[in-house]
């Protein structure tokens, strides 16, 4: 059911693929090259907040808000269309990943601390 | 329709919503550190990739598609609490953001090529 | 003078050299696949500053100071690798570069503030 | 003697301060926000190349290699400034990653082989 045809993901792989189809562009999209443009457009979303004190709305204003959402809007164009490629089901993946990060950070154990798991280990 | 409470989107949104605030780390989590962990988080799922020659499942491997697939989960997840915490619907923002990218590149003038858009004004 | 045969970039260069000879693993050392190595060195160097304050030598203290010092010498390794296979001199680079940051920068203009220089345009 | 007052790395960083003093921007260079910084720059370099074959200097043409040669510049500046902030010696810190690396990866083990140290271990 998470994977019905008309979800938001999969609309949004339709979406890219006839994109991508009408420039014939599949040719450059290996697994590969996406991995490295997602790492791109992640970077210059970043870019945005590197000098900033937390980056929330306020501190962003109106017009870097929106040069953001459109990093966002590319990032997520690239995982989907990695997750096409790979034949990779995104909603199920992070269902698969939170069970294994329920394991690694136990909430009783975390709680309000951000060292990453294998720091617990020692 | 784009934004029904049980779309993929605002179910991973409400999964995330929850393990954060079990772990009480919401207090981490500004904007521009989920910038910055989102764009770890990929460069991690480029690490897969970068000595092959294209990453396709067979190059990869099961193994490393498992690893893979983790990788885009946490991609997501970061990508999903940023939207939340700045206030951003991302379908929408696809949406919107592929209106410009048809204009940027206009189908019958960048078939089968991959400069950016700015190397056609020239 | 800059690139006396024993300048420190230049000593790198060789050591690097010397090291991916001994592995043979020029046959991987694309410029693609290097600067794409240098982005999830960059990047793991990041890691470590995610969920800090500021990052500095108190706040990271002894033990990860030393994993950043190791990823800080991984980013120059790959920097030095890629300068080599496109026979580019870093500290010529450098020099180039700086002339252009004063000219989109001049300091009496920009002084304490952090904006990118094209925001000054408007 | 790595470390003579007039070697390249060491005029690099009394460059890039003399730049950053003119401009009062000291204050924005926490160690968390020029890894970010850094970071950035790396991924603006990898985007040159991220739909090439391999990037060699006659795929790239002359246009590009120059922009590639500012990108690599910016992450030496960045790099260099971070190590100033932080008081790590860039020099040394690649001679104590090569010993490590010299053990992790034995050239006759790994000879041709690109595959990371760990999977060697299984």
């Amino acid at each position: 059911m998470t994977n019905a045809a008309d979800s938001d993901l999969n609309r949004l792989r339709a979406l890219v693929r006839t994109f991508v189809d009408e420039r014939d562009w599949d040719q450059f999209h290996t697994p590969k090259n996406l991995a490295s443009a997602l790492t791109v457009e992640a970077a210059e979303l970043l870019e945005h907040f590197q000098w900033l004190q937390h980056g929330g709305p306020e501190e962003l204003g109106d017009a870097k808000l929106r040069e953001v959402r459109h990093e966002m809007a590319d990032v997520l164009v690239y995982l989907v269309r990695l997750a096409d490629k790979l034949d990779v089901d995104l909603f199920a993946a992070v269902e698969e990943k939170m069970v294994l990060n329920r394991a690694k950070y136990p909430a009783e154990q975390v709680r309000g601390d951000s060292r990453k798991y294998y720091e617990y280990k020692k």
